[in-house]
């Protein structure tokens, strides 16, 4: 603002009445976007963000959760790994107990209970998880992530990354394919049938070939299949045909018999979401770095049981904070409809918690494109979230963006102040156990998420 | 424009100056970007372009080129599939006699004639070729095409694709791979070594692979690489990748001993260029498929041998239309420069003929970005190719133009109307016979190849 009143420029924030009205005057004006943070959480946004710690803290996850490794270092069974005696199941998201269980997550366990031989038929299963006999708790609270129920026994087998940055190990199953599986709630004979072919012959082929191949980079691989229109949670197309790829003189050469190799190869290329499974373990570790800098307001997990969307902070640790999971707006497959989707559920928002899949979504237009989006739309789903995130993965660029790294380690201040929530792509479960996959779509967690966050970040200042 | 003075709109073409003195004036103005055609062609242009026969032509061309399938059936010698007998050669480009061949071509030959066991040094090689002891023919002229020099004799396997539209075929040779090689110009001991390996192991592996794998279609591989940042020319790692999963099956389960088996796929895998000698011959049957159409101004070869560049007109048959290949505009491998880069050379441009490679440069920003430029430069290079086609291909959708076809068709007239030269992505040979590929890059056809096509066209109609 100058001093003479013909050369006065007026600063407006936020809604543009004041400045349409000062332009209609002919006055010179500036806008500035500026949206009123979430209603009832000012106070304890200001105590958060004067914190004169949040900045260099966030600085310090940041750096943390983008220099971290993620190589494929072998292939073992749960029981293994990770110490799952019989009657224990790891589940999605936050914990839940039996009876706030959602259908697919109730099918999922049921599935699991029959596959483990713990009951001779599914309702038998189902009355011995009622009845309190097993114990769940989440893969979270093990270094583990699972996609959609994420549930996890003693004999399935696991991919096992490792961060040589951190140190830390992270753990996911094995992807089962589309349509009728465990992980969307269905437990039918051919689910179950599928189980055991992958215990007895995917799990071990592909622990013989990973021995065989040595570590493999998986961040690397992320790297390219960003330049290759997959985000790394919808679409995951080229990634898999890359980890193929590197599997494939070990696989080749395993010894195993032609049959097996041909059953493996086939079961491998013939999903294209096979490679989800490992991204998400290295997105885990990448959060895992990130986790408990004292001060640091950056979400480390969001993760969701089909009831309850949960997220944890970086400066806050292993606490939860929680609210009621939404329904994902999306495509359904063949006669399915709203009515048949179960709330969101699944670890895969790790995915976005490390800056892809949704994050990621101008590289990988074709996805909006299913639901109705355009380019455009994709490329301003990215653009929001930069403005969420405290920066960008320096070795993950998106071509669209003229190779802007993705934007990574969402800012609960950032996401209170803007009222912008982070945008999860995800697969969408039938609510009744049994079902399976109904379709596919984007959601977003609940506001309150980050509304109990900010309040914890507040009293942890104050304390 | 409308009848009162005041409300007077001029509408100006071509250079801005008059628009911006009416604009000065406070004249309304509507520019009209037009560009005045290539000087001495005006004439023949209006001929051409008064054909009543042209427009119909050219659409029942475009829809030719775009309704052709490319099916890859077989793997087999060249002497087989093409009758080729000991001392016949196949070479990229249009016909040139020994004596103007450039370094590369040269080179190839040299090797070639090593290869077959012809001559028992490189120099006695070249003594017998420069005397006249063997045949050369464009690859062209036997419905094939190869990358670079292009050369093939008769103990070279080379890939078969049909289309089932017009019962057409079409073959290409395998790829040797990236840095000294034959293709490149290179004829040292490891070139034809490489060369025994593919004739003795490779090729018969491929055979034994791609007749147990059935039928592989090429188009919609094609299809799928637009959508993952391969261009089709000088990317094509998604291509090499869903090829290796076709074949994968078929390969494990060859029967073949195991070390060949994973020497085959690590070759094919370890070689992100592998795709594109099967882009090219299904690029081949697109545009063998719209050729011969009387009245038609569409291109239907864009080739090049090292030192012309020629094109074919729909229209015109077989007539090569010729002028001086030129030096491409790019990147140099290690210590190299412009003054080590030989003229464009190789058939490999019929992948612009048909509407990917340079066409679709908005899908493959890295390779722009190779040469200094932006995703703006890629997106404007295939704006300013629908400017020369007569339409888009309906397959092969480029994500980031919001999923519009490739341009696919270029039109002569189009060309020499707007002075828009097609943009072509190439690799670059060494000038000296033996060096190798030196680098990467961007060139262009000489216009004159246009100018003497737009002659014959308008010979055409007035005849």
């Amino acid at each position: 603002m100058t001093a003479g009143g013909s050369d006065l420029t007026v600063v407006t924030a936020g809604v543009t009445m004041l400045a349409d009205a000062l332009r209609d005057q002919g006055v010179a004006t500036v806008d500035v976007a500026w949206t009123p943070p979430v209603a009832g959480t000012e106070d304890d946004l200001t105590a958060v963000m004067l914190d004169p710690r949040r900045v260099p803290a966030n600085a310090r996850a940041h750096a943390a959760m983008t220099a971290a490794a993620a190589a494929l270092v072998d292939v073992r069974p749960a029981d293994e790994a990770l110490g799952l005696r019989a009657g224990h199941f790891l589940h999605a998201g936050p914990p839940i107990t039996w009876d706030r269980m959602s259908g697919p997550l109730r099918g999922a366990l049921i599935g699991a209970v029959v596959y483990e031989g713990l009951a001779d038929s599914t309702d038998h299963a189902e009355a011995r998880l009622g009845a309190g006999d097993f114990t769940f708790e989440p893969a979270h609270h093990h270094g583990a992530v699972g996609p959609m129920a994420g549930v996890v026994s003693g004999s399935m087998w696991m991919f096992e990354l490792y961060d040589e940055t951190s140190g830390n190990r992270s753990w996911c199953s094995l992807n089962e394919g589309l349509g009728k599986v465990l992980r969307y709630g269905a437990y039918s004979p051919e689910v179950i049938e599928r189980l055991r072919w992958m215990r007895d012959v995917l799990g071990p082929a592909l622990q013989t070939t990973t021995r065989a191949s040595g570590p493999i980079d998986i961040v690397a691989i992320i790297a390219q299949m960003l330049q290759m229109g997959d985000e790394g949670h919808n679409r995951n197309r080229a990634g898999t045909l890359m980890l193929l790829k590197e599997w494939l003189p070990g696989l080749v050469g395993s010894g195993l018999p032609t049959g097996d190799i041909c059953d493996v190869a086939a079961f491998v290329s013939g999903n294209d979401h096979f490679f989800l499974n490992l991204v998400m373990p290295a997105c885990k570790l990448m959060t895992s770095a990130a986790s408990g800098v004292p001060g640091s307001t950056v979400v480390t997990t969001m993760a969701r049981n089909g009831t309850d969307f949960g997220i944890q902070v970086s400066g806050l640790g292993d606490e939860w904070f929680t609210g009621p999971a939404q329904v994902a707006d999306g495509l359904y497959l063949g006669n399915f409809g709203p009515d048949d989707a179960n709330p969101d559920i699944g670890d895969s928002a790790i995915t976005e918690t490390a800056g892809v899949g949704g994050f990621a979504m101008a590289t990988a237009p074709a996805i909006v494109r299913f639901v109705g989006g355009s380019v455009a739309d994709a490329i301003a789903t990215t653009r929001r979230m930069y403005d969420i995130c405290v920066g960008e993965h320096q070795r993950w660029a998106l071509p669209i963006m003229d190779f802007r790294g993705t934007p990574t380690g969402i800012d609960v201040t950032s996401v209170l102040r803007t009222a912008q929530l982070p945008q999860i792509n995800t697969g969408m479960a039938g609510r009744v156990a049994g079902v399976g996959q109904v379709g596919a779509g984007l959601v977003s967690p609940p506001m309150e998420c980050f509304e109990k966050a900010i309040a914890a970040l507040a009293q942890a200042v104050t304390r």
